[in-house]
C-alpha cells in the first residue's frame, strides 16, 4: 500500500479547469488525484482570489503552468491522504494551510496533492477561511520586515495599502515599531487605515502627491518603498525618495512598464529592485519559518481578521473574479468547493 | 602674508566663462584668483572635454554650478600659489592632476584655484597631457571594479566600451583577470578593442543584439552591467542579463528615460542602480585613493595612453567640443589655454 487514506474519498471531483490562458476556467468532473511518496491529499475548505492568481489566469505572472491546469496558488483544507513516508504522515487528518506545487494543479478544485513541505497545520480551532489566506499575504508581510530590518531600515512605505497586505502591513508595522507611510488612491480608504491605528496615510489622487510624498518621506525618513503598482506609481516613489532610496516591486496592478530619468540612479544613488514570495521563501531556513506561520496564527487570531466580501462555489468564479477585481479593498473572494 | 607664491603671476588671465546653459562659453578676461586656507592657484596645462562638461554646459548634469561660471572638471597644471597652511603648501611647485572644487570655477581658464585634497601630485616626468585625464576616467574605472570585485563577481559588462573610459576599463579587466563583455556599435570598434585583447565584444547594432549578448552573459557568467548609454540600452541589458542580473547606469549619452517590464524586478530580482564618481570619492579613503593614483600613473605609463585627438586654445573651445561629441572613439580633445 503506497498511501494512507482516510475513508469516504471519492474517486471524482470538481474541478475549475483553465484551457487557455485569459478565458474564465470552467468546472470539469476529472479524477481526484493519488497522493505520491513526500506528498498530501487535502480536501480544500477554502480558496482566495489573489493578485497573483489574476495575473496568472492572463498569462501574465512568471509561473506559466502546462495548460490545462487547476489554478489556485494557496487556500485550506484538511489532509484526507498522504504518501506512505514519515513527513507526510504525520500531517493525516490535519487542517492545513497551503500552497500548490508551484508546475501542478492547485486549489480551485475539491481536492489537492502538493507536497508535505507546501502544507502548514493550522492550530487548534483556527478559522479555516482565515487559514486559506495564512500565506501569501501575511508571509509577503514578514519578508517586507524582514528585509527592511535586515537593510537597517525603521520606515518604510507601501503602496495599495488598502488592501489585504496592505492592511496586514499596516498591523505589523505597528507592533513591530516600525514607521510606515501608507499610499491609497482614495479618501475613505484613508480614513480606513487610520481606523485601524496608522500614523501616516497619504492619497495619491492628491493633486500634488510627489511633493507630498517626499515630503513625508524625509520627514519619517523612508528610504525603502514597497510597491505592488509598478508604471507611473513606481517612478513617482523613486523620485519621491532621498538620496539612496530603493523601490522594491512587488506587484504590477497597474500593468504599466516603469520608467525612470537616469539621474535618479546617477546622480541620487537610487536603486529599483523586486520581491516575489516564491523566490525569497527559497532562501528561508524552514524554523524561522514554522516561526513566522506560528506568529501569523497567533496574530490573526488576536488582532486582524482579513475581511472576505464574497464566499463563492466553484460555478461562480466568473463572478467571483470580477467582484474581486473590480474593488479589492472590500475584502477577499473567497472559492469554496 | 596669506598665501605662498611663484613669481611672475598676472593679476588678469584669459578663461572661458559659461553664461547661459546650451550656449557656448565665451573667452573673458578675467582677474586671477587667490587661494585661501587649503587651496592652491594652479597654472592649468590641459583639460579634457569629458561627457559629464558636455552635459554641464547644456544644463543636464547634476552639478548646477551659479552662472556665469568657468566650466572644466578636471585638468593637470602647476601648482604656483598656495594658502599658508601645511597641507597646501606641500604642493608648491608640483605638477598635479586636478578636480574643479564643486561649487566654484573649473579648469577651463589658465589658472584655477582648487581644494588641496582636489590636487594629486603626478610622479617625476609624467607626462601632463596624460595627467589632465588621470581622475576622471582611470578612477571611475578602478571604482567600477572594486565595486564588481567587492560584490564578488569575476565577469562584468560595459557599454560605449570604445570610449576613453572603455578602452581603459578593457585594459585594466585584463590585468585584473575579470572577464568583460565590451559592448559598442560599429565593427571598427569590435576591432579596436580585440587589438587591444578584448576576448569578448559585442555590436550592440546587429539585428539579434540582445540575444547575442544574453548568451554570452550566461556563458561568460556576468551579472554586473555598467551602462553609460541609459534609455534602450539599459532596457536591453536588464533583460540580457540572468536572473539576479544588476545594471549599474553611469552615464545617459543616449539622454533617454530607461523604460522596463516590473516583472524583471519582481520574478527575475533584477536591479537597476547608478554609479557616479563624486558620491563614489566620498566613502573613500584618502589613503587607498593615493595609492590608486600612484597605480593609476604606472599603468598609464607601462600600458595604455588615452589617445588624444586634438588640442584646442580656449578660443576654439566651440570647434573642440563640436569634435568630440560627434566622435568621441577617436580620442580626447584637450582644451590648452
Amino acid at each position: 500500500m503506497k498511501t494512507k487514506l482516510k475513508s469516504g474519498i471519492p474517486t471524482k471531483m470538481k474541478a475549475l479547469m483553465l484551457t487557455a490562458f485569459e478565458a474564465t476556467p470552467k468546472v470539469l468532473e476529472v479524477d481526484v488525484p493519488t497522493p505520491g511518496k513526500g506528498q498530501v491529499l487535502i480536501k480544500i475548505d477554502s480558496s482566495p482570489i489573489n493578485p497573483s492568481d489574476w495575473m496568472f489566469l492572463r498569462g501574465l505572472y512568471s509561473t506559466k503552468k502546462t495548460l490545462p491546469v487547476i489554478p489556485g496558488f494557496e487556500g485550506s483544507g484538511a489532509v484526507v491522504a498522504t504518501g506512505n513516508d514519515f513527513m507526510s504522515r504525520r500531517l493525516l487528518g490535519k487542517n492545513v494551510a497551503c500552497f500548490a506545487h508551484p508546475e501542478q494543479n492547485g486549489t480551485w478544485a475539491e481536492y489537492m496533492v502538493t507536497n508535505y513541505n507546501f502544507a502548514v497545520p493550522l492550530k487548534k480551532n483556527f478559522d479555516m477561511e482565515q487559514g486559506a489566506m495564512l500565506l501569501v499575504n501575511p508571509l509577503s508581510v514578514i519578508a517586507m520586515i524582514k528585509i527592511a530590518k535586515k537593510a537597517g531600515y525603521t520606515a518604510i512605505a507601501n503602496t495599495a495599502a488598502a488592501s489585504a497586505l496592505g492592511q496586514m502591513m499596516n498591523r505589523m508595522c505597528q507592533d513591530e515599531k516600525i514607521d510606515l507611510v501608507n499610499i491609497v488612491r482614495r479618501d475613505e480608504q484613508v480614513d480606513l487605515l487610520k481606523s485601524q491605528g496608522a500614523n501616516y496615510v497619504v492619497n495619491s489622487s492628491s493633486g500634488n502627491f510627489v511633493e507630498e510624498v517626499s515630503a513625508l518621506f524625509h520627514k519619517v525618513n523612508v528610504k525603502l518603498a514597497f510597491d505592488a503598482i509598478s508604471g507611473q506609481m513606481s517612478s513617482d516613489l523613486l523620485n519621491a525618495l532621498p538620496s539612496g532610496g530603493e523601490v522594491m516591486v512587488y506587484g504590477a496592478l497597474s500593468e504599466q512598464p516603469i520608467t525612470n530619468d537616469p539621474g535618479r540612479f546617477i546622480f541620487e544613488k537610487k536603486r529599483i529592485s523586486g520581491f516575489w514570495l516564491s523566490e525569497w521563501i527559497t532562501h528561508q531556513n524552514i524554523l524561522t519559518l514554522l516561526s513566522s506561520f506560528s506568529k501569523i496564527q497567533k496574530f490573526i487570531t488576536d488582532k486582524h481578521h482579513t475581511r472576505i466580501q464574497k464566499r463563492v462555489p466553484l460555478e461562480s468564479v466568473g463572478e467571483g473574479i470580477k467582484l474581486y477585481t473590480e474593488n479589492m479593498t472590500s475584502g477577499k473572494v473567497l472559492i469554496q468547493p
